[in-house]
């Protein structure tokens, strides 16, 4: 039995890797086999990838080198991870996925969304998630969260301005309604369990039963 | 007034760079103003890219990530150095350009022609040379040549097999024929000098005379 896909979207601070950890703890104490990963990142190219899209070389990527920078993490990603995970009946978890390159680089970033997917057609032949979990957190919770995270300097992406990330917000949000079936919109305000209760909730349809 | 921009073309070992700095040179003599560069590679992000496309940080890239990398690398050079320089009025000569990722990755390595040149109207919006001077070489020479090129190891895309360069050579050859006005094929054996004489009869309408 192919195993699901399922993705954590939305902003910075916004508690995806806490609510992908707590999801990830569920699955496996209901016997599912479950790998959970990131992006930009899940293998050592992409990882790498990942270490020239956050702390650029030169003096920063402009949209479209970052666009194509995002694609090929992620065909590097789906093609040696992601996939045979699936295939082998693994759940993949992943926090973030092609979802932020539409949201960030297609929205915020301006080259729209059409460009992004194409990219995603080339690189991963189009792979989607089960369901795309969106984690909404109201800003002034989200700057809380991100003042927390003593000594983690942000980065090349996290650190561009409030407007640009309010665009991010704005596109995801976009992106979740024009598609309902793929999506689940959730609020992430409050304790990460109540969260987490929700999650529970927006994927009971695809969760085993407990064994 | 503009700047020119002419790429060298031509497998491992045709004897790109050598003739790439030749022509720089006699370019100084008369005057004009040369920016000599190389892809994949000539800004400090795309340097980066490069040390991961020949020196893989995992088991090796997949063909259509291998691409992406290359085109974001290119995207990064163009905005960066190649159309400021060109705009400026230099010169630029290019040790490779978007006709290698033609193809080694279109040809060669199988993704079809269509696909690369989308990956160059997104990343670099289609920018072409003004003239590409394509080497061929007959193989054994090459291989003489690379022999040559003591304490370099070869890299992971100059060490893949024979059959792969071959169909590399050919995929430049059926590129050239099919566009008479924009590619120069120049016989590449022979002494540096002779190829050189070559090179400049190709480019002569191009070329300013001596000041």
């Amino acid at each position: 039995m192919k195993g699901r896909f399922i993705a954590f979207e939305g902003g910075e601070g916004a508690g995806k890797s806490t609510q992908v950890r707590l999801l990830a703890d569920v699955l496996r104490t209901r016997g599912v086999e479950v790998d959970v990963t990131r992006e930009p990142g899940g293998t050592p190219g992409a990882e790498a990838i990942r270490s020239l899209l956050l702390d650029p070389p030169g003096k920063g990527w402009g949209a479209k080198a970052e666009a194509l920078l995002f694609a090929a993490a992620r065909a590097d990603h789906v093609a040696e991870r992601i996939r045979p995970a699936i295939a082998a009946g693994t759940w993949v978890i992943c926090d973030r996925f092609v979802d932020s390159s539409r949201a960030y680089q297609g929205g915020a970033g301006g080259l729209g969304d059409e460009a992004i997917t194409a990219l995603h057609a080339f690189g991963s032949d189009n792979l989607r998630p089960d369901l795309t979990i969106l984690l909404e957190a109201d800003e002034d919770k989200v700057s809380r969260r991100l003042a927390e995270r003593d000594g983690e300097a942000s980065d090349a992406i996290g650190g561009r301005g409030p407007e640009y990330h309010r665009e991010v917000a704005a596109s995801f949000r976009r992106l979740a309604e024009a598609d309902p079936e793929v999506f689940a919109i959730i609020d992430g305000n409050g304790d990460p369990n109540e969260v987490h209760s929700r999650v529970l909730k927006a994927i009971a349809s695809l969760i085993p039963e407990s064994t």
